[in-house]
């Protein structure tokens, strides 16, 4: 059973996380999951949304997007379109309430973090390597913030990682990250977010053509926690990488 | 263990569907789950979307929305704000594929049937009533359609039933079909939705606290897949009340 | 001279008013006029619009909308087109200035009141339906609000009642609330709304074919006094039902 | 009785109506009731909207706005904020209808009719100042169509005259045309548009205080249709002027 | 040389400056360079902008816009189509930034003054004689401040005049102030700003086809200093008339 | 006179032209002048805008947008807040602009490139990078659609090449490609767009505190021009590279 690019059915694509790609950003990250690549970035401001306000709890949130070209066709902007679709309020959500898994918000104080994940070049998996950098970018944002005195240097507002990936069963076989072209033929399709200690977050699965089975669900899921499990570990590499 | 209205963790709450209740669509259904209330209205047009146009195959597709004051504090109308939340459009799309997975494109011809899913009362559920019921009010339209010669009498559009139903873990414990008081509580939230032979169309899991660990998905699966059973003979025994 | 539905010229469609149908609204009614069915709900909050902060007195309004599926062909959402047409402003702001007419600012007090007719199933005659209904349920919502110490029980804000009913010329004769397919074929419309004392809020006649002359208009008031007489008395034993 | 402009209670303000004021427009009129300016232009088009090719008949449709300093406090541009408001709404509509009432379809031919009525300074009585003044533009639209052969020339589409004035009671008194700081003050203000003929084509009455009897609204009509037929004195001479 | 309306390549067309054209705001002004005709009003409200309060120091913005028909042929509203285009933000933003180069933001304190350009008719040339025209309405509404002390009468916020114009080139002839005709000719075309001592607050050149060269621009400019000194002269002489 | 960067008057920052960023696009760039980082992308489809079908030739536009934190402090979005602002509009129209200068319609035949400009790292000069990048990355796309022969190889739809540079003057001095900390301070700003022979596309020059004077304009356009001629030579160098 060969994959398009030669992969084995439980292998991710070459995965990597450069941090401090942007020199504005408190926290910012090119992750690339094979040819998907995804800027993410943190910003960090002091104070949270009104209705928050006084809580003494922080907040954090994101906001996904694609260029009109990271796909195979160009697709209209939504800002020239003056609405935002569905699919990418969808992302946008998954990928706020992801990171929130792992945050402590009185940690946190009256902070916001807000996360932008643009995708540069899309080729399947966007949304998990969206989150899968973002946490990273989320990381470097709370140090920056630390370092700066917004949060308390006792306080650790992150309470772990976490990290997505995409699964599939394609001809009958569960499959690990999914590239477009995969994604496309799939029957099934899943995506997994789980922290670091192998629990989960989220767990999206579509039947794409025919409903799936009770142990195709179980197979898939299998995958993905040791996927995510690797992913966890390139994540503290690349934390590691400037300690 | 004793939830809110005295219901055990496994059992559903009152499930009404009411057919035929609105004079002018092909197909139209009152939904409850409890206090939740739903009309599920299908709306058959000869014809599909442009970008589907010549394929023989027709569609099927779903908007959700909610009465300003079903909640119980008065939210302000997306029509009137100008824009669609992100909410709206993730459960407008979850509803149209879950009917989807159970539509033979083919036999449908070049049909659109549109369910509208109007949360007229909310109290938790309401994206797995309003799948519960819109299919039996799609149930109803290719009735309609095929008496009307649309649909050719010899072709069954329908490949076979979906329904849907909430889970979650309360103070520990898995429990069916939460009430808007117990979503609220919850430490995680699934929706799965079913075919009538038990498999899965989707499921969608979050944590709104700790994460969830494999045993905790499973017993939410196990729960989920009974309630939606049971759903599942609701909707046959609604759509022969008739026959 | 038999109308479609047997009626005479000079009568009312079947009318029925029906009190607390939500449980979440501080008033809310679901009125039928024939097949025309508009749920009312009215919502009362503490405060008032920022232009009248500090005035001592309360604010009215109401909101319009049809369900897309109320109509014999489905109408695309005002949501998602993102704006909401000149019908639905118009025949809101009527609603409005209606029930502002037996509204007492000052009893009042800071509280704003807003009401939400939604038109379930349309056949003609929404908007007067919608002012009948939506009056009953502002009743409600006064009295919880009296009820709750928001209003001084020594205050009543009702100055009186309101009701409206639709009036037009078909083939020559003068008729009393008109079905849609009367309402299309007629020469002119008029929507008339009055108070309980048989005094005017609103007149609005329009000329869909012929101009119409003075005594034309003369015999529609007629017709429109009596109809409004009577469904003042209907909302008197609707909300006399209770006490 | 002394108006504050020292005009009787049944006398209109100084009206004039000047044709030809742009060089662009098929017709153009610059309208002033008083110190209300309204700029009326006529465009007139081959073809019709799609939901109406290939029947033959012509339409006439129309758009009124307020440039933002035409009032005493500069409003919000409509294009800035990105919707349309719903007063506006309601008196585009309520101009297309009046001058519709007057179109013969057929005679017109598929052709389309766009009255443009911006208001360039408001002092009360914009809607009918810019009635009264499209329909002379329109007339002359009619006959530009004629000339250039776009309509036969034995067929005449206008099949009167429209013009429109408001009404209303102050202090208990009716009284004809009023200006701004009267509006504010009437106890009940009514437009109504009338056929060179006398008959009517719109009443719209409104309580803004107290509702008004059916003695009132007769001496509100009474008024309206003398000041209705003085207009159309005035469109005649306008129009006659030239020929 | 002879160019369409008979002018020499360096002659302004007709201007008229008429002042106090709207009795509401505090400077107006109708402008016609030819047929161009720009209504400006300029509206004084004490405050400023949120990211300015506490300042001590004033605003001036604009916003342009076109009637429909100001135009050959009838242009969408914007406020229909519910979105500014480019070309009428990009106009909006010139005539800003043209008059707030002569404001002494200090000397205005903190009061906001908003001018209102509104093509009436459009010959070409409409954004240079919005800015000549707007240059008088703020010069009027300027000193009403200052009449009415919102502005110290010891304070002036007028640092200069200014007056705009456009220059093009035609057949390989440099002309000024082009009529609509002339500007879909020109090779290049360039709007220019100036101050009354005959310096520069924009110059904005563009190459309509073949690129220019370096003496070309330099011809163009010449025209326009000489054409604005021209303006600055009417500009005065309007300002006077009154004194 | 030595500038934050240490750069002379007459220098231009670093600038960098890496071609084939994106695996999707017919010609993608990421060019980089100093910090500022925008990512070209050129988009080649078939047929053109329905005003210019049937004439046989093409047509050429450009979309410019920042992504949110490109900036020192996060930028809403502008597909979130629903509209796209004046500053984008205006440089997205200069971009176009530009590149049709060097376009030869009838030579590109009936098909349409869009160059979108995506800013991922704003320091000062982003629209100047754009059109530099945009150019090649234009220059690829053609490239690729004459082998593709979508453009008859026999025809060059490219009359030259365009480049662009920012100028200012910063206290009195004139300098050459403004990063942002120059630009915030610079007394005059200007725009130049340039075509490979030394002739002007675009001239956009703006007072933003003193007006300037006809020398200090001579000056900035020397400036200009010699650092568009640099530009020049960067674009050719980079297109040679794969040859």
């Amino acid at each position: 059973m060969s994959r398009i690019d030669g992969r084995t059915p439980d292998q991710l694509r070459p995965v990597s996380i450069e941090r401090g790609w942007s020199k504005h950003a408190e926290g910012s990250v090119l992750v690339s999951f094979g040819d998907t690549r995804v800027l993410c970035t943190a910003s960090v401001t002091e104070g949270v949304p009104r209705w928050r306000k006084g809580s003494g709890e922080g907040w954090v949130t994101a906001e996904y997007a694609m260029l009109p070209r990271a796909t195979n066709t160009r697709g209209d902007r939504e800002s020239v379109r003056g609405k935002i679709g569905g699919r990418t309020h969808e992302i946008s959500r998954l990928i706020g309430r992801s990171l929130r898994a792992v945050i402590d918000y009185k940690a946190l104080g009256e902070n916001t973090i807000v996360l932008d994940c643009d995708v540069l070049q899309a080729d399947g998996g966007t949304r998990t390597a969206a989150i899968t950098g973002a946490y990273v970018a989320l990381a470097d944002a709370v140090e920056w913030a630390r370092a700066k005195k917004l949060i308390k240097a006792s306080r650790q507002p992150l309470t772990g990682t976490v990290a997505a990936v995409s699964v599939g069963i394609i001809d009958g076989v569960p499959m690990l990250d999914l590239a477009y072209e995969e994604d496309v033929r799939a029957e099934t399709d899943m995506n997994v977010v789980c922290t670091g200690d192998g629990r989960f977050v989220e767990v999206q699965g579509t039947a794409e053509g025919e409903p799936f089975a009770r142990d195709e669900l179980n197979a898939l899921l299998d995958l993905a926690v040791a996927g995510c499990g690797s992913l966890a570990g390139m994540q503290r590499a690349a934390l590691g990488a400037e300690d």
